[in-house]
C-alpha cells in the first residue's frame, strides 16, 4: 500500500480552482480558516489518516466485527484510533462554538473526510455518522434534546442513524416502528431497524440513535412517519447517564466489504426516546441527515478512486512487462507497465474521476458552508438549490464510476490485483455499498429528475446552469468550453424531450433518471475540468515553476473531454429511447 | 439462492437459433449427439449442478482453501463431488473414444460447463482445466507422453496449466524456468510458478502440469519458450504411479473470489519432465491451452451472469416496494419491484448479456467442432478463422459485461445485496477474476487488433463478417437487423481509420485495442440477438403454444438493440480520439 493523502491536488481544488480563501473570507465562521490554519488542518488530517487509520485498514478488512450475546467487538486498534481522534479534537472541529465546537466552517468536515475513507472507510463511519446527528438535533430538535449535543460534538458519544427495516428500505412509507407518548413528552418506541451502521460497539458510553417511527394516529405512508432520539442509555437532566434504555443489538451482518464496520439489527424495545421535530414530519426532519450523508457518501467513492489509483500508478510505475514501441529502459528485458496505452488509458480513468470527483465535493461544500452562513437569504436560497441539484448527481454518479475506476485498480495489477495483499480488491468490495446506501442510485435519479427538476419546472437547475453558462461566455473560443456547452445544451435539451414523455407517460421518469443523471454527472464534472483546465494553462503561461504539476491537470483534463465526456453520446440515445422497450414483458413472464 | 440450470433456454440456442441438430448431423462424431441424446446430457448435468454443486458453493466461498506443510484441503465437499463427476463418466464425455472418451462433439463440454459455473464456479475449476491438457498432449506430445492421456481423460488425474511466474504475467518472453535435458529424452526442470489454479490438491492420485520453461540453448523472449509435461508423481511406462516428482506447493494465495479453488505457487525443483511439441515452440503448442481456456473464461462469466439474473429476478417479483404508476397489487401497500423501470433495466441488460453471451459462446463451440471434425480443409479453415476472431472477443467482452451485469445483481436486491446471504456479491467477486485470467481484456484487445487484425490486413475478419452480411442481406426491411448493419458497417469503417493511424503511430494499437474489441463484441451481439428475434418472430407468427417464450426473447432482442447496442456511439467518439490524449504525461510525472 501506498497511500499518501494528496494534500497538494486538494490545495490545487481549494486555492487555485474554487477560491476557498475568498470563500472563507466572506463566511462569518470563515475567519478561523485562514490559508494557514486549512493548511494545518489538512498537514494533521494527512498524519493521522497516514500513520493511524492506513495500517488499521487490511486487518479490519481481515479481522472484522465481532457478536458476541448483544456486545460488538470492533477490530484490532479501532477503538485506541477513534479516542485519539476526539482527543485531537477532530469531531467538534465544524461544529459551532455555542454547542463546543471549534466553530470552522462545515466544509472543512467534508474536506478532511477524504483522508479517512482513503486510509479507512470502515473506521471512517464511526466518527462521520455522528456529524449528521448533530446536524439533525441542532436543524429539528426541542430545548430538551440539545442536552445531547455536547457529548456528541466532543466525540465521547457516537450517533446513527435508524431508517430502513427489514421490508422497507427505498420505500419508507413502508415502515412499522411504533411510537407511544407516556404523557410527559417522551415515548415508548418499539420495532427493528436493518442495516444500523455503528449500532452498537464500546467505542463510546452512549450511542444516540436517531430513529423513525410511527405516532399512533399515524398517517399511512411517508406522511405518517416522526423522527426520534433514542439513547442506548438514558441520559439524566444534568447530562450525566441514566438507565439501560430498551435498545439491543440482535445480530450483526456478514457483508461484501467495509468489514470493519458494524451493521446491525438494532432492536427497540419500549425504548425511551424523545420527538425531533413536529409529529409525523420526520421525514423532511430526517432529509437534514441525509443530505449530509449522500454528501459524505459521495466522498467514501471519491476516497476509494484516489486511494485504488495512488496504489495502481507507483504498481505501474514498478512492474516491468513487455515494451513500449519506443524502448524506455534499454538496459532492462522489459519496460514499465505505465508506458502500454492502455494501462494509462485505465490509470487516468481513475486520475479524472477522482480529482473531477474531488472538484464537484467540495464545490458542494461551499454551498453547505453558504446555507449555513449569516448571508443573505437570496445567497442562501441559492446555495440551497445548488444543492438540491448536485446532492443527488454527486451521491449517484460518483458512486457509479467510483465501481468503475476501483475496478481498474484491480486490472493495472493484473493477477497481483486479484490478491488481497495488494489491497485493489478491497476498495472494490469496500465502495461497492456507495450505489446503495443512503439511496441506491435508482432513487438518486427518481429524487433529480422526478422531485426535483421536473417538480420544479426545471427551476431547481437554474442557478448552476446559468454558472456554467456564464463561464462558457467568458471563454468562448477555448476547445474544451465548447465542448462543455454542447453538452450542457444536450442536457437541457433532453430535459425538455424527458418532461414532454413523462407527461403522457409516468414510468418515462425512472426509466430513464439514471441515465439522465449519469448524463448530467459528466456534463458537471466537464464544468470543473474546463475550469481546471483553464487555471493550469494560465498558470503555466505566467511562468509557474511547478510546471509538471499543471500540465498533468491540463492533460487530464484533455483526457476527460475526449475519452469520458462523449459517454453522454450513449446516454442521450437511451434516455431518447426511454420506457417502451423497458415494458415489454408482463411481470410474471419474465423467466428463465 | 434460486440457481436452476436455464435447459429451456439452451435448446432454445442450441434447436431454434444456432441448429445444432443440423451441425451434429454433419459432424462424424456428431452421430451419437442426437437431440434426444444432447437433452439428456442437458437434464442430467443440470441435476448435478443444482443437487450437487450449488449446495456446496457459498460453504466453498467461506472456508476455502486450507494449505498445510504443501497439502492442500478443498472446502467441504468438493472432494466428493469431484469423485461423484467422475464416476458419472462427465470428464471424458467429449473425448475421442480412441483416448477413452465417448466420442461426443467438443461443444457439448462448453455447453454443459455453463451449469457447473453458475452453480460453482470455483469448483468447476478442478473439473475443467484437465480438458485443455489433454487437448495440449493430444495436439502436440509425443507417442511417450500419450501414457498421460486415459487417466486424465477418466478423471482420475487431473491437469494444470503453469504458465505465469511473479515477474513474468502478460510478458510470457520473461519467464526464466529452467529445461536442461537428461539425456534420455527427459528433462530436469527448475522454477517457480504463481497463480496456478488446481496446482495441489487431494481430489486425484496425480497431478499433471503443463508447464512453460526455458532450454538451455533458447533464445530470449518468446521464442524461446518450450513446453513440457510435469507430473506430480512419475509415471511409469505402463501407466502405474511411480515415485513423488520434484514438484511441491510453496504457498496458496488469499483471493477476492473463487476461494474454493486454490491458488498456489508452484515449484519445480529439478522435476523430471517430457517435451510436447519441438524445442522453442511451446508458445505455439500452448495456445491449444489457452484458446480453449479463453473460451471456457467467456462462459465462466456469462455464467455468472444468469445465476445472478435468476436470484435478482426472484428477488424483483417478491420483494414488494413502492408504487408502479397504476397499482398492480391494489390490496398490497406496495408492488413488487419488478414494476419499476430502473429495476427492469437493470434486469433487463443482465438478461440480455446472460442469453446473448450464450449465443456468442455456443456458436463458438460450434466452430471448434468444425475445427476437429473431418471436414474439408477449406471449412476447418473457416471455423479457425472465425475462431481466431471471436475468441479475444468471447473472453474479452463477455467478462468485461460480466462485472456490470453481476453489479446490477447485488444492485437490484440493495442493501440486501451487499449481505453475503444473498449470494449476489460472491457472483461478483468470483466473475471478477475472468477480466484477468488467461490474459487481460487488454491482452485480449492486443490479440483482436494487431496480432490478427491489422496483421492480416483484416482477412480474418472476412468470414464472420460475411456470414452477417448474408445475413443482412436476406433480412432486408427489418429495423433490427438494419441498425445491425449499420452498426457493421461503423465497425469496418473504424477498422480502416486505425490501420492507417497505427501505420504512422504505434501506441494507436494499445491505445484503442480494448474499445474496438466491446464495439465488436457488442456488434456481435447484436447479430445473434437479431437472429432470435427472427426466429421469435416467425415461431410467433406460425402461432407456438409457448408464446410468452419467445414475446420475451423477442422483448429482449428490441431492449439490446434500443439501451446497450447504443454503447457503439460513445466507443466510435473514443476510438477515434486515439491515443494522442493517453499519452500527454511523461511516465514519471504521473503523481498525486
Amino acid at each position: 500500500m501506498t497511500y499518501k493523502v494528496p494534500v497538494r491536488d486538494m490545495q490545487f481544488v481549494m486555492n487555485d480552482v474554487l477560491d476557498f480563501p475568498s470563500h472563507y473570507q466572506n463566511l462569518p465562521e470563515g475567519e478561523n480558516a485562514t490559508p494557514d490554519m486549512v493548511d494545518a488542518i489538512l498537514e494533521e488530517s494527512a498524519k493521522f489518516a497516514e500513520n493511524v487509520l492506513e495500517p488499521l485498514n487490511q486487518t479490519g478488512d481481515l479481522v472484522g466485527c465481532q457478536f458476541d450475546e448483544g456486545e460488538v467487538t470492533t477490530p484490532p486498534g479501532f477503538k485506541e484510533a477513534y479516542h485519539q481522534y476526539v482527543e485531537n479534537g477532530w469531531p467538534a472541529l465544524a461544529a459551532s462554538e455555542s454547542i463546543g465546537g471549534q466553530g470552522l466552517p462545515r466544509s472543512l468536515n467534508l474536506i478532511t473526510n477524504e483522508a479517512l475513507v482513503s486510509s479507512n472507510h470502515a473506521w471512517s463511519l464511526y466518527a462521520t455518522v455522528s456529524v449528521g446527528a448533530v446536524e439533525t438535533i441542532l436543524a429539528h430538535g426541542a430545548e430538551d434534546t440539545l442536552r445531547f449535543l455536547p457529548k456528541l460534538v466532543e466525540g465521547a458519544w457516537a450517533g446513527t442513524m435508524c431508517l430502513t427495516e427489514s421490508h422497507s428500505g427505498s420505500d419508507l412509507g413502508l415502515l412499522r416502528t411504533k411510537a407511544k407518548p407516556n404523557g410527559d413528552g417522551s415515548y415508548k418506541i418499539s420495532g427493528s431497524k436493518v442495516f444500523i451502521s455503528g449500532g452498537e460497539h464500546d467505542h463510546t458510553d452512549n450511542i444516540i440513535h436517531i430513529v423513525l417511527a410511527r405516532l399512533p394516529d399515524a398517517p399511512a405512508g411517508v406522511k405518517g412517519i416522526s423522527l426520534f432520539i433514542i439513547p442506548k442509555f438514558k441520559v439524566n437532566s444534568d447530562g450525566s447517564l441514566g438507565d439501560k434504555n430498551g435498545v439491543s443489538c440482535g445480530s450483526i451482518e456478514e457483508k461484501m466489504g467495509i468489514h470493519g464496520n458494524v451493521t446491525c439489527v438494532m432492536n427497540f424495545d419500549e425504548a425511551e426516546g424523545y420527538l425531533i421535530g413536529a409529529p409525523h414530519k420526520g421525514m423532511s426532519c430526517m432529509f437534514t441527515f441525509i443530505n449530509e450523508s449522500r454528501l459524505l457518501v459521495s466522498q467514501h467513492a471519491q476516497g476509494h478512486i484516489e486511494a485504488s489509483f495512488q496504489n495502481a500508478l507507483a504498481y505501474a510505475q514498478e512492474r516491468l512487462q513487455m515494451r513500449a514501441p519506443v524502448r524506455k529502459l534499454k538496459d532492462k528485458s522489459a519496460d514499465p507497465i505505465i508506458v502500454h496505452p492502455d494501462v494509462r488509458r485505465m490509470l487516468l480513468t481513475q486520475k479524472a474521476f477522482s480529482e473531477g470527483a474531488r472538484m464537484l465535493t467540495y464545490y458542494c461544500a461551499q454551498q453547505v458552508d453558504i446555507t449555513h452562513s449569516q448571508g443573505s437569504v437570496e445567497e442562501k436560497h441559492n446555495a440551497e438549490t445548488q444543492l438540491a441539484l448536485l446532492t443527488p448527481i454527486a451521491k449517484g454518479f460518483i458512486s457509479e464510476v467510483s465501481q468503475e475506476a476501483t475496478g481498474y485498480g484491480v486490472q493495472i495489477l493484473g493477477g497481483h490485483g486479484f490478491i488481497c495483499e495488494s489491497g485493489q480488491e478491497q476498495h472494490c468490495r469496500d465502495t461497492r455499498i456507495t450505489t446503495i446506501y443512503e439511496g441506491t442510485t435508482g432513487i438518486q435519479g427518481l429524487d433529480l429528475l422526478g422531485r426535483k427538476i421536473l417538480l420544479s419546472g426545471g427551476e431547481v437547475m437554474q442557478p448552476f446552469v446559468q454558472k456554467i453558462q456564464a463561464f462558457c461566455a467568458q471563454n468562448v473560443g477555448n476547445n474544451l468550453v465548447a465542448q462543455l456547452e454542447r453538452s450542457l445544451y444536450k442536457l437541457l435539451e433532453l430535459t425538455d424531450v424527458i418532461a414532454g414523455k413523462a407527461d403522457k407517460n409516468p414510468d418515462e421518469v425512472n426509466a430513464v433518471g439514471v441515465d439522465y443523471l449519469m448524463f448530467a454527472g459528466y456534463t458537471f464534472m466537464a464544468y470543473f475540468w474546463a475550469r481546471a483546465a483553464l487555471v493550469a494553462e494560465n498558470t503555466i503561461n505566467e511562468g509557474s515553476e511547478d510546471i509538471d504539476f499543471y500540465q498533468a491537470k491540463l492533460a487530464t483534463a484533455k483526457f476527460y473531454f475526449s475519452k469520458l465526456l462523449p459517454r453522454t453520446a450513449t446516454l442521450e440515445l437511451t434516455i431518447k429511447a426511454g420506457a417502451e422497450d423497458l415494458m415489454r414483458i408482463d411481470d410474471d413472464a419474465f423467466s428463465f
